[in-house]
């Protein structure tokens, strides 16, 4: 049997903010077979992750040296590899049987045909929708639970700020951590956003940052007596204020550099006289270091689902052609929760 | 009995580098007699610390604010507190006799009026140099110690980069690594101090960043295989030519930022694209956080000097007045080593 697939490529590198016209849908006619001997395995995508470090491989070599020293590039004109959720229709490989839900990472397409080393497992979706694999119980999750428990080290009153509060992290951040008992604020980019964190996450405050002119002076209302804990999504003017406004033994969490991706030019120029004499921690991290705490991560988080005390975030687009808007839209804020694109009904 | 007492003041705040027209030198007529029922202590100074810290606490309230606020700030035309050590000529504190010898909190000054809570404890100078309390087995060492055990968590093998490695501080961390089994690059202001870390001190390299137009350039030279550990005197460019040049999971211990304490515009900023994907942690750090290693501080070290493994480099001026240009030089270079200033004799 034979199917046609589409999948998105990128028709040159990117650098700057990501556009349409950066981007292509190809098609090709699978045959959805495998040779016996290999490990291959052929996967219908149904749920694909969307996510801003993606950017960071587009980019040409020269200006991504050294994220794509850590990360794959991607290669112009090639399938895209991205996190996602999917259904095996041949398998070659023992561990995997056709029908078998399978989560990890498949491609930007309709269907991935992964051979060599690849990076899946088998999905028990505990009677959660299987958009959730992809953000809640996925490595958004993780990234979350880990960066703010494993990283962050918070203690039960402590004040914490999340940047991106809206986004696919910095949402279950701030979830987290006033179901641990922090204090919590977060800034996001529009009013809509704001309100959001306070009315439906129950975020202690929040605030639209491109409403404020001096950052450092808005943290200091929003913690006249210093922050503990910074869950950094953005890096650049954020991160600057931030520091400023830490008390001591102060801990910032560097997830993501938002506001830098798409500007290699910008960046954060912290006083580390304020690190010295606070005695700061920035601390960068990938949640892929933290899989000793994927058990906790996904037994909490499933406690927490299941009495309704967390709420999974979920913005999603439909069909395989809305990948490169959902992914644009990301650096524009488009987005509330977590990014997926669905490719296809079980 | 009476004394005349010199001591150094400085004439006004100080924003930018100082001078020596900053400072002057007031003389009080003293007498070496305490109240009976206070606390009050009169030392005679024998050796003062010499620390580029202290700028810190001379700038005007608004540029120093920070500072400030964790330190307590020098007042103009009053006596300057520092570190070091002195005899007890008087006491109304049962805890000290006159003839003890101490070391804490004295003054920039011939004599020391100490009242209210002061910091000082009896010192048993261990058959070593009374200056060796100031430096190698006082608060640099400390500094030293803690920041590169602690706050660095060495491994066996791995690479160390120090930034002012000939100064008070930087010359332990390189001693300490080299002892401890790490391969330790420095970085200093001239040719004879680069000599004096490769060919004194057996820093397995070292150069001089004056002569260095690409600093990120130069750290990939000497460190080809990428940064374990930097141990950070100066901040500014060097450290983000280091964040640039650190290996994953790479520290950076923040102990000062020499580069910034006289240009409160001149920040770093280093790439926290880096940072994430190299999972890098940045910690400011002071010593007086750190007294839980204190007594294997001093036994290490004791051990170290007994066995002539480690050396204490000094560089000792003499009498008050040489206080402001003994500062002043700090920022120029000017020391190798730990810069004491030797006010009297026993």
């Amino acid at each position: 049997m034979e199917v046609t697939n589409n999948y998105i490529v990128i028709k040159s590198h990117i650098n700057g903010s990501p556009k349409e016209s950066d981007f292509e849908t190809k098609s090709e006619i699978l045959a959805l077979s495998v040779d016996l001997g290999s490990n291959e395995i052929i996967v219908k995508n149904l749920y694909v992750s969307i996510d801003p470090y993606q950017i960071n491989r587009m980019k040409s070599k020269s200006s991504s040296q050294k994220a794509s020293s850590f990360a794959v590039a991607v290669v112009v004109g090639q399938v895209i590899d991205a996190y996602g959720v999917g259904k095996v229709l041949a398998s070659a490989n023992p561990e995997f049987e056709k029908g078998d839900l399978v989560v990890g990472l498949i491609t930007w397409g309709e269907y991935s045909v992964l051979k060599g080393d690849y990076m899946l497992r088998k999905l028990d979706p505990l009677g959660f929708p299987l958009s959730y694999q992809v953000g809640i119980l996925g490595f958004s999750g993780l990234t979350a639970y880990a960066g703010f428990f494993e990283v962050c080290k918070p203690k039960k009153g402590e004040k914490v700020f999340v940047s991106a509060a809206s986004g696919s992290v910095g949402n279950l951040v701030g979830q987290y951590a006033k179901l641990f008992g922090c204090h919590v604020v977060g800034c996001a980019g529009s009013k809509e956003k704001v309100a959001f964190l306070k009315e439906k996450l129950g975020f202690d405050d929040a605030f639209n940052y491109k409403e404020e002119t001096d950052l450092k002076a808005t943290l200091t209302k929003y913690f006249p007596d210093g922050i503990d804990i910074y869950f950094d999504n953005v890096g650049a003017e954020m991160l600057e204020a931030a520091v400023a406004n830490m008390k001591i033994s102060g801990r910032v969490a560097v997830c993501g550099v938002m506001a830098e991706y798409t500007d290699a030019g910008k960046r954060a120029a912290p006083d580390m006289l304020d690190v010295v004499y606070k005695r700061i921690t920035i601390r960068g991290f990938l949640a892929a270091d933290h899989y000793n705490v994927y058990e906790d991560f996904i037994s909490t988080t499933v406690d927490h689902l299941q009495t309704g005390s967390i709420q999974a975030i979920e913005d999603i687009s439909t069909g395989v052609d809305s990948i490169p808007k959902a992914f644009i839209g990301l650096f524009h804020g488009d987005n509330i929760g977590k990014k997926i694109v669905k490719i296809a009904d079980e």
